[in-house]
């Protein structure tokens, strides 16, 4: 129905799970999907572009929008920081496109107290003892980020009750299928859309 | 995870909505979906078999089941009982495998009192005029008949409350394609497997 609002749906999960390439595959197939683009100030990793992947940008700059209250989420993750930029996610789901998020857990926990009746899900890895490979094997960080990067996982998956949906990333395709699935069955939520069948009612004489 | 319980779905909605036509539809795309036959006393329709749409019994048949306690949901409607045996729902579903019945409204708000764990599934015309259109042409029953399906389905639409889910019957791939994506989905909820994620976070060391 076309006065519904969009809905707001958060992808998240712990470091190393593969967020960024699910994401990526999710918008090769459903390109109606409105992708909001985080700012961060973390250095890019190879193949990824300012304003594609990420909006690449300073501590300053991140600081200053965070003081214009700019970000309706932000984190310091691994000594960086990531944000969701406000205005673009009220805009889009105000014209009635969903919009998705692809964020930290730390980040999606605020989301969730300024939207609420966001759709949260966790993307989990298909066994723990690969998502300690995939944190090892990143290669990009020392040790101690990475040691790091262990605990923060294993305190990520224990935040997995604030969320809505597990989604297994056994495999990219499955893990996509599920969630476009999701997406789906939100819009067939009753409390989102039972009120306008219901006036329809009172148009039609039974 | 194997040891997860299958799941109850109740697809319902109000009387020539097509219940029976989409259920067919989704049967034949997901032959792993349990379907639960339920009894009636009403006469079968050119092609219902008996075992495959129904169990056709006698009103005695069904009052004796209803006594014996062997019936999650039945319901009188507009002269004939229809009803849910019990004990194959409970096998079924302790067995791991999804469960789907597809029934009347007043039967479906039953099952929501005796299975509230249950996933309820409301099929919506694509319009109200074309509901009437499909009631009144039915044929097979007289003038008084029609009348009453027309008041039943008003007063059936306004208890859409009762239901997790509201699925527009606009054309039955699309329908089918929904209800796959509401079975798929519900086995991503969170609640269902969070317990048994974190049962595997104790055993590996992150």
């Amino acid at each position: 129905m076309k006065d519904e609002k969009g809905i707001l749906f958060i992808l998240s999960g712990p470091s190393g799970v593969g967020k960024g390439t699910v994401r990526k595959a999710l918008f090769d197939q459903d390109p109606a999907l409105a992708y909001s683009i985080s700012v961060t100030t973390r250095h890019p990793r190879e193949g990824e572009e300012d304003g594609v992947d990420y909006f690449f940008k300073t501590k300053e700059e991140v600081k200053k929008m965070i003081e214009h209250n700019e970000l309706i989420e932000y984190a310091e993750y691994v000594g960086n920081y990531y944000g969701t930029p406000k205005t673009y996610v009220e805009e889009t789901l105000a014209q009635g496109r969903d919009v998705f998020l692809e964020i930290e857990v730390q980040g999606a926990l605020q989301v969730k107290e300024n939207f609420p009746e966001g759709v949260f899900i966790f993307l989990f890895p298909p066994s723990l003892e690969e998502l300690k490979n995939r944190i090892i094997n990143r290669g990009t960080e020392d040790q101690s980020i990475v040691r790091n990067r262990l605990y923060e996982a294993k305190k990520e998956i224990e935040m997995m009750d604030a969320y809505d949906y597990v989604v297994v990333n056994d495999d990219i395709n499955s893990a996509v299928r599920r969630i476009e699935s999701i997406v789906e069955s939100e819009h067939c939520k009753r409390e989102r859309i039972a009120s306008q069948y219901k006036k329809a009612l009172g148009s039609v004489d039974l």
